[in-house]
């Protein structure tokens, strides 16, 4: 089928805004027409790079009627506003996650944009991982029978700055949020969860009440168990490991090597070189491939996009954590 | 150090009589002296095998004035008052998991133990399996800077028959006991309990109201989180894995290959044998380990036997496991 | 630095041709200004996707004058020849392996380039993988101690046609020509060769008298012994694997996984989908490197590229083994 | 099938005789009945621990009347003669490889043993390790196709002392025997040996004329085609692989784990600790399995013990080894 290259407009050029800008110039069937940052600088570097026009507000983007798809890359407390104009717009949407750290906003929008018809997608890249997606795909194929148990590891490389952490939420909102995700990929009705938290090494999570090593479980609605482990340093490297055991064997998602060159010699065997550094190298391949699927979405065609339901759950989730882990209670959820 | 063999008086004959009785045999530091077996044909082809007299009570074997240690591998509800004679005749004894189902029975003997100063070790074999030693020991010594994750697998390769899973005290008494073993083996002092249980496949848990799955979080006292991941059955074959996680590292023990062949073609690469088929293979070296470990405690060397203190912590444990897992709440717990 | 991009004219636009293509078209220091093959659509085609002009003969490039660098892909027949006329218009020219089959044909040209001081560069891919590099580096760096022996392991997916075989000058200049440059990767100074070489599959290779399975051991002149393991088929897939053998250790690189995936069940356990389908998969980002390792050169810069006299010395050793395989002798070589 | 044990004489009672009358004593089928050494403290030793009545020479064990076997570990210039006196006798031998360092010998005692029909075992005890024995019955059940190549790489933990070597009768006699005979496990007609051997770190083997390091290549009646791959030292430890490559699979032999645990952190991932010390451990199930195999021939059972014709055949091949090593030429072979 032959497409005019969908029209990007991006919103916000930080590090996961440039992430996008690259992925939208090197996607055939996209391309970058206007580029928004109150930093204006910002944007002006991207569009000079990747294409389109600079601006420092996202209204001129609206404006303009030359987008055809909206990426939200901004600050998270910009994200329900921004969706709700594109959805206003009739423009079709790709948010980061999460939607808003506050449920009642992320609620009052909902009706919104179930009625508006205009399509919302969260931007879930992990869905999109080669291996997590193969590893899916052959869970649902059979491969392993029922799932019966998943286990998600989930570290990342070093703890964020402190101030960073006093606006993020808390680890289940900002980090395990892509592991709740992650979780309804396999199990998409969890209806129970619980979860424990400790503060053992990062000073920024101790001044700012928040965990720096956090255990959660959940329960799907088969009685499948999920055990998301996390923490927010691993000297190791980036740690994002998934193993699906079913009632006929087991999936195994290795972390990605960095090399693949291993030393032995007189001190050990068969060592090789760290993980990979953080999830721009990671998940390189998921984001452009998120791209892509969006694309799909907002033309109307079969699409695999995560949605806006699945960001509302993923922070129902990581409410139901966050009080669990907080008020030592075992909460369930309805996500319906 | 000369000594003479330590003579035992093994009290029970079946199938982990007989693993206790052959690592008997086979230490030149113990002799099977005596051999109890209600059922006494099987005490009679113990003792034909691997030496000592038959009887078909542990009366005999205490009057005998013929043993220097006793073992006991007899049914659970025999445990306590068999500890008990040992303790009153002044006899070192290592008894199997579990102490007893009834923490108040356990309870109830503890303080006659202490004031009697007679060893009194319990079979928590894993402790003594190379791969687990290693990496607690590794631990200890400091290579993974401070421990903050523990995530322990374990999986039994099937469930066990129903009228089994009718008597055994539930999946946390009867299999995660190893485990809150195992986890106490790195951290001792465990102070808070939370658990979520399923029953999805076996039929047996079903009819007892057990559970066939389990996935269990701990809290140490310095903060670090335990997780266990617990199944009734593995298609892989017996599946028991530990991760250490630490602030500069982390200590990984994988399951041990039953084959140093792996196939490659058209369909799969470097695909191995199944998992050692159940404990007794898997542990054979542990077993042997844990028996001459308490022949040491037996003659007041220095020991790392676990002790009667070590049962009644991991029953502790159990119990709240399973108050955790059918009430839904996270249960605090004093292991002192 | 700053540059105006390399104006590139490539010959030849078949398979390898076209890769090409997709790396100057990808390096920001390098454009596609003229594309030669007497099969004109052929670089019709190659210039609409990737730039530069099309003509269906190598003169009109040289004539043009808007070419900075020559890459030739064309038929190894017509490669000292192209060589020749890029060296006498002084351009500098990155040539696909082999120079020729015919050994005369490379001395004649010899010299002629020695004396030119034109930079040629042979399109040893391999020596480009990030794996291979940082073996070969690492053992540079001593890692290892004293390099003993180096073990290559090589085969391809499947035979290639009978005509291509009947061409091709026989497995060692077609295919081990590659493993020879490896192994002058590691060890430049080879000094004597031993080839066995054996035809149990392939019905093209019995026809044209050649062999599917080749087993040939290089003598370095410091006394290191390398093995080069090679077949025309592979049932695994693409299987190219690296063993450095040192002193005080060992370097080896692994066949590239195609997934982090493993399953595991009753049949076999952590079983990985077969390896990367063939060269264009393996070495894609080696193609990349090896380019702007040539923009280098061109540019007189320090470089790496493999030379003229790489691309001599590998055929030397090919013609050495082909003549030891077949005439079942020993063969000293002098690669000066 | 009930029998008596079968009563051994064991002749040598150095390293590996100590290691077989383990093995003897182990075993519920046999019974050590005689020792002899004319180090006769040593035999004296062996027979407390193990058994047996102790003697200066082998004379009095033949005389005895209550050997109903022979195990010949004596050094090895003893081996033909033992072996005529056991045949003459009519008595079943294990013999330790090699038969004889001089071919002449095994030559003229090869119509004997023909003609005599006592059972002749030769020691090529890695037949009986558990992992090549696997794999060379997966290959002959088809499950790689058509067996193209093997390689084998076999190295010893460090370098013997330089008066062994003297007596050794070099590299290919002494140690890549164990690899022939490993060949002829897989490929039992070997037509043809090309070997190179190099001397670059042993200071013992440059003073005796022989290599430290060696590469043979064997080319089977099939067509198929063998690579050894030896060195005299090893710094990740004894290290001994197997690759057997087919039509439509590989079957790969590891290298034995030390340990279930591997250590990550920021310097490397996945780092093991270094392989088994050397074959008294990597082969303990293989001495063993071995020796009851040997018993089952002795017993005139049907049995997988390598024969006297086995023995010759790897002295044959480690002879044109040599040969082709230090003539640099490609010896053709006659094993019939």
């Amino acid at each position: 089928m032959s497409h005019a290259p969908l029209r990007f407009g991006l919103i916000g050029t930080g590090r996961i805004g440039q992430v996008h800008a690259a992925s939208i110039a090197a996607d055939p069937d996209a391309q970058l027409s206007w580029v928004a940052d109150p930093f204006v600088d910002g944007a002006r570097r991207v569009a000079a790079t990747f294409g389109g026009t600079a601006t420092d507000t996202p209204d001129e983007v609206f404006a303009s009627g030359e987008v055809d798809a909206i990426l939200i890359a901004s600050p998270t407390p910009t994200h329900v506003d921004l969706i709700a104009q594109a959805v206003d717009a009739g423009i079709p949407v790709l948010c980061e996650k999460p939607i808003d750290l506050d449920i009642a906003r992320v609620e009052a929008l909902r009706p919104r944009i179930a009625s508006a018809g205009v399509p919302v997608a969260l931007g879930f890249n992990r869905r999109f991982d080669p291996a997590f997606a193969s590893a899916r795909a052959r869970v649902a194929a059979g491969e392993i029978g029922a799932l019966e148990q998943l286990t998600i590891i989930s570290r990342d490389p070093s703890a964020p700055p402190a101030d960073y952490v006093a606006v993020s939420g808390g680890i289940f909102r900002d980090m395990t949020i892509h592991d709740f995700d992650m979780a309804r990929f396999f199990l998409p009705e969890i209806v129970e969860v619980s979860a424990s938290g400790s503060t053992t090494f990062d000073a920024g999570a101790a001044q700012h009440g928040d965990f720096d090593t956090a255990i959660t479980t959940l329960r799907a609605a088969s009685g499948a168990l999920v055990t998301i482990v996390n923490s927010r340093h691993s000297a190791v490297g980036y740690d994002q490991r998934i193993e699906a055991f079913g009632g006929t064997g087991m999936l195994q998602v290795a972390n990605a090597p960095t090399s693949l060159v291993s030393l032995s010699n007189a001190s050990a065997v068969e060592a090789k070189p760290p993980y990979e550094l953080f999830f721009l190298e990671r998940y390189a391949a998921a984001y452009a491939a998120e791209l892509h699927e969006f694309i799909r979405l907002a033309r109307g065609e079969e699409s695999t996009s995560p949605t806006f339901e699945d960001g509302r759950a993923a922070l129902i989730l990581a409410d139901a954590a966050q009080r669990s882990a907080t008020e030592r209670v075992v909460v369930p959820v309805d996500l319906a």
